[in-house]
């Protein structure tokens, strides 16, 4: 995996600075969480959940995708997602296309610029047992995971969307 | 194919409406041109080339799809892209996700909304010689394709990619 830069806006993974703003308290933090180590095999074949974009100071454009676990239970409308299940975003700079906007004629193009990072999300009810099911896993561009205060970022925050057993990112058909 | 709404801009088929602006002549336009006439079946389920996002007065997110010849083709490099190569732009409204923004205490998130329209590239260097080798396809949420207006301007903007046999979506890594 060659990516190069820093970033860490997620959509699937929100384990994001801006997401500091969740400063778990100790009941919401178990004080050790086990996180995704090793990052998933095949990934890059998977289909697509969705896209998504996070702007303010991010410009992170992303690809959802999932594992066929993944895939059949967003398609069954299955919850909570059962094991097995893996999600993964693909970010990248959310950048403007000087190339495609010559050719339209306006400002308007933007495309998967440099690649950031890559989070994960994998359902493992008992390995993750005390983020409920769910290990989070974050690995920047040149493979390496990200640090122990990134990665305690991301259950608290993904915590709240409790109704799709902590899914941020929706099925688009 | 059930999408609503009836927004035509797209990455790889820019069959689009501020591309009209592209009134071909005589000479680049040929009279009558071979469109895409049906869906390609199982492009759901076709791996990832990329994302994109057009703004002006578009809105339009979309994930851009390719079957297993495209998928190839990109990977290695391969140009022109061999017959049977079929590239699929599902686009969606670029739409704010309040649902996130609540939760992130922030106004940054936007994710794929209500589906407008699928765009096709499909490879036959024979049946569409007279687009180089290229049919466009678009089809409206409702499945019926764009009119006849709408198909004549994929050809003469698409010609202006000529180093990438073209094709405007580059392969997110």
């Amino acid at each position: 995996m060659k990516r190069i830069t820093n970033l860490t806006i997620g959509t699937i993974g929100v384990c994001a600075a801006t997401l500091m703003i969740f400063s778990a308290s100790r009941a919401d933090q178990p004080a050790s969480l086990a996180f995704v180590k090793e990052i998933p095999p095949g990934y890059r074949d998977w289909r697509l959940i969705s896209v998504a974009h996070e702007e303010d100071d991010l410009h992170s454009f992303a690809a959802v995708l999932g594992n066929d676990t993944a895939i059949a239970a967003y398609r069954a409308g299955t919850l909570p997602y059962p094991d097995g299940t893996i999600i993964a975003a693909l970010h990248y700079r959310h950048a403007v296309s000087d190339e495609n906007n010559k050719i339209f004629g306006k400002e308007q193009s933007f495309v998967a610029g440099t690649p950031t990072n890559i989070q994960f999300m994998v359902k493992d009810s008992k390995k993750y047992a005390a983020t409920r099911g769910w290990g989070f896993g974050h690995f920047n561009n040149d493979g390496k995971p990200g640090d122990e205060k990134l990665m305690q970022s991301c259950f608290p925050c993904h915590q709240r969307e409790k109704d799709r057993d902590l899914v941020f990112t929706k099925y688009a058909p």
